[in-house]
């Protein structure tokens, strides 16, 4: 996730486009540009369709009425996944079926806003994924992932940067945030590391030993 | 939060609005019309003012301009708290004021979508007041609040219900839902009871040993 990776053009993130509210025409034309991979869950795939996007793979259980047939010749050709494991989330199943494929990277779009159960659900699943695929959340207003145990990036004065732990995260470490942890833990509900923001411009870094962090780059 | 339990007039919640995505106006008249305090956050008092609503506090740091002159004038009478402990969010610190208020009960709206970080913050940070103040966050989608450690509610047959756990929650069990828990747990990242439902018309009961559980009825 760091700025100054470089990345291979075969390890472009796929992308999955999920069942919660849109994002701006203008996010999604960007992550669309470079997806090497489009991946529909379920029922979004309408107003997927709506928008004249080219889909490569529709996933989902496929418990509300879907005319597949009429998704194929529309989008031909399209590879249909249907997962009717009712233990898993659509979502927890696009990302194994992207590890399944080889792929490193992920990014989501769609899966936050509108019901909170689900919002809650698609932004702590990414945490058991951590070994395996880079996932990255994003909304209009937010870039969601999960930081390595030992992270480093370079943000401008003032970014707001928000650590959010999923559940206890022990032994954290910061420098260069406004408000910086020495040997920390957080434990969400009761005290979170919300609202700060980089110090100056330069590298803000964050390492923890136990749980898991997420960082939330968010603006208004 | 039963639905057989009888509310006297000078119990009924307090209205909270805070500043995030605003609610359908069929909703927030609803909410309006039975709450005896609005106490609005900060900023959101622009948004607020626009729509027209009286509003008797607003609390908040005021860290971005606001003409409390103006806001005075154009609400008198409107108490204005300020509070500026950097270490507290604005939601935090009106529930503490609620709360020496002798409110028994808040209801909140705006406190979810737009930032990530905030919804989870507002959402999670409910789980601390536990004993003190009986919370319920709602949008357009979703209706949240804390599970006693013993609850029982009336639901008709589908209704969506959705148990996410604020971390770990031990000794889970339910009767009534679709999928029920006998004596499990559930760890937020990794295993939540998302996506249920009752299972017939009567009643569901939850109970649970260890933990912050929380609810969540949400619709599309």
């Amino acid at each position: 996730m760091s700025s100054h990776h470089i990345i291979r053009d075969e390890q472009e993130p796929a992308l999955i486009i999920a069942n919660g509210e849109a994002c701006s025409q203008e996010l999604l034309g960007q992550l669309l540009e470079w997806s090497p991979l489009i991946v529909v869950l379920d029922s979004a795939i309408h107003r997927v369709l709506e928008l004249g996007i080219k889909v490569d793979v529709l996933l989902g259980d496929f418990d509300r009425e879907l005319d597949i047939d009429a998704i194929r010749s529309a989008q031909y050709p399209i590879e249909i996944v249907h997962t009717p494991d009712q233990e898993k989330h659509d979502l927890e199943k696009a990302f194994e079926y992207l590890i399944a494929r080889g792929f490193p990277a992920a990014n989501v779009v769609w899966a936050t806003g509108r019901r909170a159960d689900h919002t809650m659900t698609n932004i702590t699943n990414i945490v058991r994924f951590r070994d395996q695929l880079k996932i990255v959340m994003i909304d209009d207003y937010s870039k969601i992932y999960l930081l390595p145990y030992q992270f480093e990036k370079w943000y401008t004065k003032g970014t707001p940067i928000s650590l959010i732990p999923i559940g206890e995260v022990h032994g954290i470490q910061t420098s260069g945030l406004k408000y910086n942890l020495f040997d920390e833990a957080l434990t969400l509900g009761y005290r979170t590391g919300s609202s700060n923001e980089a110090d100056q411009d330069g590298f803000v870094k964050v390492s923890y030993a136990k749980g898991d962090l997420l960082m939330m780059e968010c603006t208004d």
